[in-house]
């Protein structure tokens, strides 16, 4: 298995906030060794505070206007969607993102059931789970979950031929405390907490759409990073909380063409402060009544053989959006051109490697 | 959901062996109210003593003979999968079954992290999982795993449509302490154990199949039974150690065609005796090359629309094996053809319920 030479040198963590970040206190052992991409949604004039310490830097949509120009407009606020601009400017070869109420007023680290409190971080690419660094296994369910864990392996009738696996792009991590509900799971279920640690992290099976999770995310950035895109919602637009769905989905199918593999499950974060159901309600309306057709239309579709880079599926997708999902509502033309000039944004900023002649 | 009359009216546990089942006495409080149909494998001049006050019928090679005639044929001893003839003449709705092995020297019942004992029966049918009382969800996957579970819920991005879930037809169940791993693996990894108690129940998904294990699992019969049929392995047949993972495969592609659903997960039993490595080596040589055949001809089949009904599926499937395996040696001729006097045995003992005219 591949090595890290030493993960400083290879990850970022990106923070979408709008507040102070006093409570990075609380994620210190954790995080101080690493550099941190900060990119403030909201007002940029307001100023905020991150603590002592911590190698950082903060772009605010002003930054974002001056490094993108035009292509900015790809990059929406007031929904978390701009922490993809975070995954754009860095260069790093995995990223660790985290949602700023993770961090809300009952602040807490989760804890493994023996007390331990988890290093979510860590688990998603070092620890011994190594999400990231072991293959994933899209191709056949293991009843002992991921084969690659500690005192696991494949279970009996699992084919040989399909045991290397393919590489892993993308770690989601859960949540304890506050479920990740839409608003009206919250309406319904207001107290509702999630309490259950499972010990587990497992591969989702190719062909099989899952509602991806931005809150405790890392990913391989230099192999699946232009699919990361959060979309154009958020202020203004119709389409709001579905910004980390509407990226997972687009990776998911990218990834089921490629032969890559995605994971979910441990680490744990604690998820403190849920957000208003009322507030949510308002947001996410459109999106609940499109879901039945996006969904549908993201469990259809096929990549043609040609596409062999993820820019490539990336790009085909955008049109498929506008084709297919656009009739829907003149909103899916401007989220596929918006798709298209993210990746324009990506190439931009992330030029391949020259090689000698 | 569906309401249980009384378990007991509803419910038999099936235990194939070979050996006196003393051991009965450590699951006494957790199946003594219910029926037991042991079947017993080997020499049928053996007697095997069932402890006093288990309510049991067993079935011994002679009485599978007298019971089935020429039929008899599609029935196998010595691996197991002669407890496929409980099934067939079990009258009841859900069926339990066991290994013996689960009943080793170093006998218990797993536990909880807790301490308490695990009451397998009761959580695969009752007790607060109902894996089979509750829908499945193989059409999407949900973070939180088994959204019917308590403290549990469909996360935000799951499409409302698929809510509801589908029948649920199979509740596998696994194994603290000895894994259930392939001789290879066996041999690679003498001392490992499995002893993390992962507290999820999960819906396998639409289109992924798995290796089903027969040691801790439950079923809908009325629903499902007519699939459980454990192949023509074991004595004199040169495919051994299949007999579950074949019934799960025709099951799994079944149950997608007719939109059942299969969990995995808990309830967990405590397996104490690892099969020999070396005699499972021999037994399972050729079914290790083989499943790399037998795999995607269940990850492509494609059964018709018009197959309605378990049987019509079940027979189609036997068509298909004789025809699309069969090229890889003349054995799976014969499985094809047992597969069809299976569904020929279990139409004449579960005559469909006459209607009154």
């Amino acid at each position: 298995m591949e090595q890290l030479r030493d993960l400083k040198d290879d990850l970022d963590i990106v923070i979408p906030t709008i507040r102070n970040l006093d409570f990075l206190e609380m994620w210190r052992p954790f995080f101080q060794p690493y550099h941190l991409i900060i990119v403030q949604d909201g007002d940029p004039s307001n100023t905020i505070a991150v603590p002592d310490g911590f190698d950082h830097e903060l772009y605010n949509r002003n930054d974002v206007n001056k490094v993108l120009g035009p292509k900015a407009t790809c990059i929406s606020f007031k929904d978390s969607t701009c922490r993809c601009f975070g995954f754009l400017v860095s260069k790093k070869k995995y990223i660790f993102t985290i949602d700023d109420d993770c961090f809300g007023k009952k602040l807490k680290v989760a804890k493994k059931p023996s007390g331990k409190q988890i290093n979510a971080l860590a688990q998603h690419i070092k620890g011994w789970s190594k999400n990231l660094l072991t293959p994933s296994t899209p191709f056949f369910f293991n009843a002992l979950y991921d084969p690659f864990a500690n005192g696991a392996d494949f279970v009996h009738g699992y084919p040989f031929s399909l045991r290397e696996g393919v590489p892993t792009a993308i770690s989601q991590g859960l949540w304890l405390n506050i479920p990740d509900y839409d608003a009206p799971t919250q309406l319904v279920k207001p107290l509702e907490r999630n309490t259950r640690f499972v010990d587990a992290v497992m591969t989702i099976p190719k062909g099989t759409l899952f509602p991806m999770c931005g809150m405790n995310l890392a990913f391989n950035r230099k192999v699946i990073g232009p699919t990361m895109y959060f979309g154009l919602m958020g202020d203004g637009q119709p389409l709001c909380r579905y910004v980390d769905m509407w990226a997972g989905w687009c990776a998911k199918v990218i990834c089921d063409h490629l032969g890559l593999g995605i994971k979910t499950g441990l680490p744990y974060i604690w998820h403190s402060k849920a957000s208003n159901p009322f507030v949510n309600l308002k947001k996410e309306y459109k999106g609940i009544y499109w879901q039945e057709d996006m969904i549908p239309f993201f469990q259809q579709i096929v990549l043609p053989k040609g596409c062999k880079t993820v820019q490539d599926c990336y790009i085909e997708l955008a049109n498929k959006v506008k084709e297919k999902v656009g009739p829907l509502d003149p909103y899916f033309e401007k989220l596929g051109d918006a798709m298209v000039t993210w990746i324009e944004a990506w190439n931009e900023l992330n030029p391949p490697p020259q090689t000698a002649n």
